[in-house]
């Protein structure tokens, strides 16, 4: 074994593990690897040996020994308890300088803890969010590094040589201290939800009311990935659409359970961002519906409840329709974003982080999830700092698009109202946008009423103070 | 100073607890009252001590001294430390089998923490949600106890005694252990924050889309306030639309910033709810929109954004409108409801609490903000645990109404959607229901698309199992 001569180690060789580890070796970096049972060593040598450089290690403290100095530890184990007994079982066995790098899905509250932790103790931690899939930590990620500057030095070469990149630019940069990459990683899957979800809807809505059947839609969504919705999400569900089931012939979605899943970082972004007092109403809406879907009992004591009649579109109606999805689909998005950046903001200045704005949509350009062409326009828009949009929704390019797309957007989410197919991504996209633009909202009832039951107090429009009207007496304004 | 002769005494003198106290008195109770600053309470007894028997105690000793045992002391402070604090100072006074009550806003989580702590010192802890403002707590508030079956016991017949009541039935009754009566509390405030929300929609629409002024709409108010609508929120809405602002003439609710601000159980009841996998999506709507309402900078950047032409309606329109709309606040109130009580019931079996959901309706009839007629079908319909709904929307009673209400609340939120009036309240209900009664949803093609990108599996509807496709290679399927 050559001792200290491993540039990185990577201990936890599940799938996302060991396609990283492999990433790495064929980069042309020396890779220590180690995992809890030591099959999965032996197994990724053994089948991948020939891919680079591996040093085998069977123990944490081999794996340690394994290392350059300052040593570079990637941690790829399931996020959570896992994750602290690791760091609890390397900690001890490093010494200052060395880095620690966590791949897995943090919380980021848990890596301003572990970094705050493990910084006491002199060692770097940087959080770090990782999208691609299995595929994408082989081929090329998207990589969300948190952590000290100090950090992104010893490990932000390696990372952006094995990331995915756009026009020689890696997609991958240092986002700011302590808890920055989980929390940007976890915006991005609110993202995903929500994206996903407005997919959804138009699939079903071209299916239930423009009578389209599944591989017609993929055709559609084809087209679309042509255009302005060109992203790899858009892609894919033209592919799954397409996709034919082997056992029965029918459509692969049709087979499919309708229960979706969710892994608990949509619930994060929406909970995040309450306690942030950032509204992300649609990226709410996306992760409540995977938890409706899922509830077979509650739907089934629904399914019995009237609707409207439904008739299909007539063709020619239909293809105007389609063409309607397609703009409700682009403005919703707008509006998706727009949430994810305000959070994104929100949770900068909060934390002290600094984030570049523009810089995020830079690194999720190619290899995470959500890439899209899109990107691009989100980047330009924050490109200038001084001159950054307040909202994407108010950020020139977008706001022309917002203004094409509106009226075909309301026909489509009041076609699916009056027609009975939910499509709570679309209208709370809609109500989001209607909202932020209204000159006066109810809000000012709403405080008038607290101010009533409980009273809470109010502003008034035309001079500074707090108030509150006697109610239950001679109804008279006094200062609060 | 009588020792011993207490009934209860009450710490903790700010308008809430000094009310409770007055309430106790008044219903003939001897009351033990102290505060942290001797000052509120020489004020309470000064004021107020012709109204029943107090004993004004200067320190927490006194205070204790001065009960009956088992002894029943009230906690009237600010949630949160305030709360850890005065229970760190009192329980060392107190012997086993005294009974703490907390009468503050606190988390249940907080409350099962500290019932857990006190219990291993041998005292009862009693979390306690209360509801009606500063004069529910006069003249009868809704109270929900939560806390062992003895805690009630000792505490339940004064609660009785001073709770609102409905037919010489009070608004009041052991809910279950530890969490169980803040936790319904918490659910309480979500449905309000979903209630006004819907109020202040369908305000907004009367005024922008069928033109009527705030003087009008209060007359509407109060016709609907005979109806089925019949409940406090829309009596005191009606209240405030027709209250003039003294300074400038002009109806009151023009003159309030239309900012509306939130003291935390609404967030806490959407993050709960994300938590146990329940859907609300429309009390996650409501506290987006207050949230959305106070953010000045974002809603200036937006304010330019172009909306379509917006006609008023002719008259008669306007009357056929306005009964649209209180067919959607109906309609959407029932989801409302629909989606607290799942949370109820999803609170219940995750933590044990064997709640009655009949009963909670039945406490809030009267006394609470959200008192109403409306609380009466509600707990018809959970008369037999038996034979209980396994949602509101499929009860004979309310599912009729939504049978009749569906094509005017479809009416409403789609020409809101095509006016650009926000209806996020309305429209979030009706995806809902719509969601609901599907017969099949798109998350089928959510579970293929995680499945291509991540190989999250899916499972099919014809066979059990969990499946893979080989997304990337023959897209042979496998089992997982």
């Amino acid at each position: 074994m050559a001792e200290r001569q491993a540039h990185i180690g990577v201990t936890g060789l599940a799938v996302m593990g060991r396609n990283l580890a492999r990433n790495l070796a064929r980069r042309g970096h020396t890779v220590a690897v180690h995992n809890r049972t030591s099959a999965r060593t032996r197994e990724l040598v053994s089948r991948f040996g020939d891919e680079g450089d591996f040093v085998a290690c069977t123990s944490p403290r081999e794996l340690v020994e394994a290392l350059q100095r300052p040593r570079r530890l990637v941690v790829m184990v399931k996020a959570g308890a896992a994750t602290d007994a690791v760091l609890e079982e390397f900690a001890p066995l490093l010494e200052p300088g060395d880095v620690v790098m966590d791949g897995g899905n943090a919380h980021f509250e848990d890596t301003r803890r572990r970094e705050a932790a493990l910084r006491e103790r002199g060692l770097h931690f940087a959080g770090c969010g990782i999208s691609g899939g299995e595929e994408g930590a082989l081929h090329g990620p998207s990589i969300m590094p948190g952590g000290s500057a100090e950090s992104y030095r010893a490990l932000g070469p390696l990372l952006e040589s094995i990331a995915a990149s756009v026009d020689g630019e890696p997609c991958c940069a240092h986002l700011g201290p302590d808890g920055a990459g989980h929390f940007v990683k976890m915006v991005h899957n609110g993202i995903e939800y929500s994206d996903m979800q407005l997919i959804a809807e138009s699939c079903d809505l071209l299916r239930r009311v423009a009578g389209y059947e599944p591989a017609r839609i993929a055709e559609v969504f084809r087209e679309w990935n042509a255009g302005r919705l060109d992203s790899y999400l858009i892609e894919i569900t033209a592919e799954v659409l397409a996709h034919p089931d082997a056992a029965t012939g029918r459509p692969f979605v049709d087979v499919v359970a309708d229960a979706a899943e969710q892994k608990g970082t949509g619930r994060w972004t929406v909970q995040t961002a309450l306690d942030l007092g950032v509204p992300v109403p649609g990226i709410g809406e996306a992760v409540f519906a995977r938890s409706l879907s899922g509830h077979g009992r509650l739907r089934a004591a629904a399914r019995g409840l009237p609707g409207p009649a439904r008739p299909v579109l007539h063709p020619d109606d239909a293809a105007r329709f389609a063409g309607n999805v397609e703009s409700a689909l682009y403005a919703s998005k707008i509006v998706a974003y727009a949430q994810g950046w305000q959070l994104l903001a929100a949770g900068s200045a909060a934390f002290g982080w600094d984030l570049d704005l523009g810089k995020v949509a830079a690194i999720w350009r190619d290899g995470c999830i959500i890439r899209a062409r899109f990107l691009d326009d989100i980047r330009a828009a924050y490109q200038d700092a001084a001159q950054a949009p307040v909202t994407l929704l108010a950020d020139p390019t977008f706001a022309e698009a917002l203004h094409a797309a509106q009226n075909p957007w309301r026909h489509v989410v009041a076609q699916a109202t009056e027609l009975g197919v939910p499509a709570p991504g679309f209208s709370s996209a809609l109500s989001y946008y209607d909202a932020l633009r209204a000159e006066r909202l109810p809000a000012a009832l709403v405080q008038g009423l607290r101010d009533y039951f409980g009273a809470h107090t109010y502003e008034r429009v035309d001079r500074k103070g707090t108030f509150h009207t006697r109610w239950g007496g001679d109804r008279g304004e006094e200062p609060a």
